[in-house]
């Protein structure tokens, strides 16, 4: 937060940072996210909350960025599998180190909607082969691998670097929430150690406020230079119910604000709530083709349950005046 | 931060926070704090750390309140173990449950001493009750459980409402470092949410900079009214080669500054250095029993290594002033 936004946080005069929403219509979608803030962040308001109460919480992939045709740390983990299977030729016809050198979306892609369907065969082979791609790695090693692959790698249906896939209204979104006195953070099924070396550059958010994922970690202090390197096996998967969990373990409240777009956000955003204190609850509907993409897959769950509770449904096609910031 | 500090902060001026050291006597440990201090936050330094990497991370129990007798968290779960006693007569002729109702120190002292010497055994008795000792109770129920403990619970030989049980030279030090641009965590084999109620109060600590052991948790979404509850399992044990794992896992950056007061703090204050950047580790030493306590039991090693690698011993005895706020 600015030393300008935390004075009118203070203030209680945010209201006025409205205009940091440049990228979004001016549609109900709009107005639900104004007048919240509106409520818990004007002085006086009956509904006001305390500004170290205000927490915002967002996924990541679909949410704040691109997630079609597979999540971008697929892709990132595809060049690893393929790498791996260069080094060990009979991993070559074993999936998904098969796909990962075919470059075949198709295979990874459906993987992630039976999982959010409930059928976890193929996503079970494929978290194996994510675990054990990175064993014995330093978490700077890591770091540089993922910088690297990230500065020339671009997105191969949208043509641009996967760098600016971020979606412009959700970035106005984080910095008018901050400027309301809330701490936004990425609250994702995707790795931490993955978006932490991004989410600054993309949505200004540092590495202590990205919740994900998590490899476990080794402690290796046989040099003088200790090192925390990834082990073959996953912390935990933090999707679903353990999203509610990874959040209060990280921050130690329940989130005031919290947005996503799939089935396996419903708990997090369920969590927002308690019978004492409203809380803002968004799910952006992907219904856009012309300028990323159409679908609802693994999100039917969440759409029916926003629409039978009041969630905020955020249509890019009709909320978004922009999607991509250089666009 | 306040905005005040973190001006001064931005202005590299931070120096002239070292009145906020005001209980710390004219020693060589306070110089090397404040020297250390001068050189990663003065503007020009050659050391010079930008703000958002300047994070600062104490242990609890021994380094920033009194851990003798016994770990006040103990005096907690003794309390807790009590009560559960009270219910079923089978648990009270079998330890830990024994000990709790009879309220006998010793065993339980010996036990933290015998785990810091790598025997194990009686802590597993101890940890397996803790771990069952909040089973399906939800996170705000726990933290009303300990804020109604604490609020009349009292050391039992310094005498002092626990509240008022943090050393005074080490809060100041946790203001002076976020005068000069720090971000400090509480990073203690302590558990997580048992800390976070009180942190604030004592420490200035928000429980999103509250870093401990933690016992595994389950959504519970049944009701419209969501909730986190505890399970009977552990998730961390945060101590020794756990404490930069979890330093990690929370912050994604090494410390700059870490302190700590016990064997089990050496790997976090190892974790703060990397070749390439120097780092203040801090050592409080307890040899004070006029004030506090003299004891050097599972503390050997860190002592030893504090003495060859040149960390900074903070002897209670001779660099505080103060040692409590308001004695």
């Amino acid at each position: 937060m600015t030393l300008l936004a935390e004075w009118l946080a203070g203030e209680g005069v945010g209201v006025a940072s409205e205009a940091l929403l440049a990228s979004w219509n001016d549609t109900p979608a709009r107005a639900a996210i104004v007048d919240f803030v509106a409520t818990v962040s004007g002085a006086g308001s009956a509904g006001f909350v305390d500004p170290a109460e205000r927490v915002a919480v967002f996924d990541n992939d679909g949410t704040l960025w691109s997630e079609k045709p597979i999540p971008i740390q697929l892709d990132f983990t595809l060049f690893r599998l393929a790498e791996l299977a260069g080094q060990d030729p009979s991993l070559r016809d074993r999936q998904p180190y098969k796909a990962a050198v075919e470059r075949d979306y198709r295979w990874l892609g459906a993987a992630m909607v039976k999982h959010y369907h409930g059928d976890d065969a193929d996503m079970r082979l494929l978290l194996a082969a994510v675990e054990s791609a990175f064993t014995g790695m330093s978490v700077d090693a890591f770091e540089a691998e993922v910088l690297g692959w990230l500065k020339d790698a671009s997105h191969p249906v949208l043509h641009r670097p996967y760098l600016s896939c971020g979606f412009a209204p959700m970035v106005e979104l984080l910095r008018y929430l901050e400027a309301n006195g809330f701490s936004t953070y990425i609250a994702s099924g995707g790795d931490r150690d993955f978006m932490r070396p991004f989410a600054h550059s993309i949505y200004g958010i540092p590495p202590e406020r990205v919740i994900g994922s998590a490899l476990g970690l080794d402690f290796n202090e046989s040099d003088d230079d200790t090192q925390l390197v990834y082990k073959s096996k996953l912390e935990f998967f933090d999707d679903g119910p353990q999203k509610p969990v990874r959040v209060w373990s990280r921050i130690g409240r329940r989130p005031l604000v919290a947005g996503g777009n799939s089935n396996g956000d419903i708990p997090m955003l369920r969590f927002a709530r308690t019978g004492s204190r409203a809380a803002l609850r968004l799910l952006v509907l992907h219904d856009d083709d012309s300028r990323e993409f159409a679908y609802t897959a693994g999100a039917e769950d969440a759409l029916e349950r926003a629409t039978a509770r009041g969630w905020t449904i955020v249509s890019m096609k009709n909320d978004w005046g922009t999607v991509f910031a250089d666009s």
